[in-house]
């Protein structure tokens, strides 16, 4: 037998599981299972009693990912999983689905009677969210080895508790969480099924993309410093308005995403004194540039911070920016991507990969394991809130389409 | 004996009482002389300590005013004044130096031995800069009339006090506070010494000018909706940024100032989620248009809100306008800003009236009775800050000025 002529995954199931977790850890304001928390505990405890159905037993390792593996007939094991933590007032499917679709998988097999030709294991990486601390793909870095835990050390949360302690108190050593990445040699290939949260798919009529990589991400703060003076008694010509610097900065940034084929983003934009009758002395921008292809990327960084000096000049302001945050476009596995794209056109889904512009557990994943993922659509584009959905008949049919993947995938070696 | 040469005041006292009122009430931070609070009520105090040494007994009317009353030979009364309060982190001379000036003029004439032509009354205002309740010229519009009392009922300060309550804790019957009006049949005229707040004067090098009435207010709050999305996921072609139209029309309503000659200001703006990983799906912007017309500053609304709409629709954006304050350009007595600019044509001042961009109780009192100004010069154009200074010369000049300007009004009638 071919391993892909494994046993078909039951979709209806893993909806229904859903449909369950949702029910266990949701609230009227949406999901709840920021990551250390008491939900995403619940989140957890659902999922072992799944694999514990299934005759599989769940491990958790140093940075608190939970492994279950089903015995194949060989190693290095195909991966399959995504995250349960979700931001505050989330939605169903960020990271529960992939999670639930890679029970699925483990179920059709454990069923089945046969023993897939390799081990097939279930991840669900800790954190991928980073809702409390602002670190984001916590444990999957941890198992890329891409964290640096001096880096995280001091990060406390809006309580003011320090991670270093709330990992501790889950039984997490920020200074043990690198051992994880010894896994890496055991895994041959990493899937993961997600949500688009987007709108490109819902416009296209498509229900399941195969998906080329992550796009890179340069995001960084500027700061406009000109002088606060009153509204009435500033001649136009005397001021120095750093607000209308940032929003001349933050209009011309647009069009940088336009000409480079990527997108960009000035969702905060903090004015001090920030009152009706001051002129703003000072403009605190956030900007966060996304590209899929590095070179493109730089070219958008290029472009924004000479706007940035140019809207600055034009309005005697001071102007400096601060790096908040980058990652790399990460491209996936060429042969799994191949071979998704491939999975996406028997079932009928759209005709090419697309780029992720959000990041996944998969981008840190790739770094070290040949990965790829699967889209379904998300209605209205709408994620990380309570609204977030995709129709039954998509959900269907992208966790099928992943149940075939992950069949396809089985055979292949690192 | 003509009035106008009634005798001299005394500019070196005058700014020592001010520098002596900082000393009792200021902190490193500033002024901190909000009204019906603490250090307002020592600044007060002081201010009897003054008039009780004039031999003027100072009485409160039901609005929270102060006035002092020196006896001369006529009534109506010429009245001098401004006001004791200020912001938090306030500077040493806004308000204070127009009333330490009306002592000065009473203390001219009280140790001159002689009766002046009309009876001259100092007036301290109450609460003209708002600081704790966001309604300013609270005093002075009792006085006018101009106040509803059911307007500011329900008001709070940052701390959850009623305005009412915190009137009554200082005597004040907010029902009984439009008594005062009764007053203004006593008064022949009112004259008011004040900072110009802005950079004008010191620009032109000018130590004192005559002040023609008070520019008019338009004050809107601008909400574009569209709608709040993924930063990464979301094509520049799908987003509907409300961020970016709020930018593009702050950007405009900046021309529509010079267009009208008049001033436009947008120095409160917030977005929402008001995340960088979030395209804004709300926008509220705080537009603030001055100008000394009427009709321009009809103008100047007319067109922000056209390139408001423009701005909502290329973004696909709804939006709305909200009026949050407005007020009428006030111009100050014909007759009185002339005397005003001939005094400072007779010691070297600006050769123009100026119109105010910031408001004054000499504005609400204007609408009853005939009002003019004098302004001296703000270093640096700073005010609201503990950094307000004038040069001691400006002062003395300004100080000099006012009292030659009040010996030539006191024999006008009205």
């Amino acid at each position: 037998m071919s391993a892909a002529e494994g046993p078909p995954i039951d979709a209806g199931r893993v909806i229904a599981d859903l449909r369950e977790l949702d029910r266990r850890t949701g609230g009227p304001a949406g999901a709840q299972r920021m990551c250390w928390g008491e939900d995403w505990r619940r989140a957890r405890e659902f999922l072992t009693e799944l694999l514990v159905e299934l005759g599989v037993e769940p491990e958790r390792d140093e940075a608190g990912n939970v492994w279950a593996k089903l015995e194949g007939e060989s190693e290095p094991a195909l991966a399959v999983g995504s995250h349960l933590d979700s931001v505050p007032d989330g939605g169903w499917l960020d990271g529960a689905l992939g999670v639930m679709a890679g029970v699925g998988v483990l179920r059709a097999w454990a069923t089945s009677g046969r023993q897939p030709p390799r081990s097939v294991v279930l991840v669900d990486w800790a954190d991928e969210e980073g809702a409390r601390f602002g670190r984001s793909l916590f444990g999957s870095s941890a198992f890329s080895g891409a964290l640096d835990p001096d880096q995280v050390r001091g990060l406390r949360d809006s309580e003011g508790r320090e991670l270093p302690q709330v990992l501790g108190a889950s039984g997490v050593d920020l200074d043990r969480v690198l051992q994880t990445v010894e896994r890496r040699e055991t895994l041959a290939a990493y899937l993961e099924l997600h949500i688009e949260q987007g709108p490109v798919m819902e416009a296209e009529g498509v229900p399941v993309a195969a998906v080329r990589g992550c796009a890179g991400v340069e995001r960084h703060r500027l700061t406009f410093t000109g002088q606060a003076s009153h509204a009435g008694t500033t001649p136009m010509d005397q001021r120095r308005d750093a607000g209308l610097a940032a929003a001349e900065a933050a209009l011309r940034i647009e069009g940088v995403a336009e000409r480079n084929h990527g997108v960009a983003t000035t969702g905060a934009l903090a004015l001090r004194p920030g009152i009706p009758t001051a002129v703003a002395g000072e403009a605190e921008l956030m900007v966060d540039l996304r590209n899929p292809e590095a070179r493109a990327l730089a070219t958008m960084l290029d472009e924004a911070l000479a706007i940035a000096q140019l809207a600055a000049e034009k309005r005697r302001c001071e102007w400096k920016s601060e790096l908040v945050w980058r990652i790399e476009p990460i491209p996936f596995d060429e042969r799994l991507v191949s071979l998704a794209q491939e999975t996406v056109d028997e079932i009928g889904g759209r005709e090419q990969p697309l780029t992720s512009g959000a990041l996944h557990d998969a981008a840190e994943v790739a770094r070290v394991v040949p990965a790829a993922m699967l889209f379904v659509p998300s209605i209205g584009g709408i994620s990380h809130a309570k609204e977030e959905d995709t129709s039954e008949a998509d959900l269907a049919t992208g966790i099928e389409a992943f149940g075939a993947l992950a069949n396809g995938a089985l055979p292949l070696g690192r």
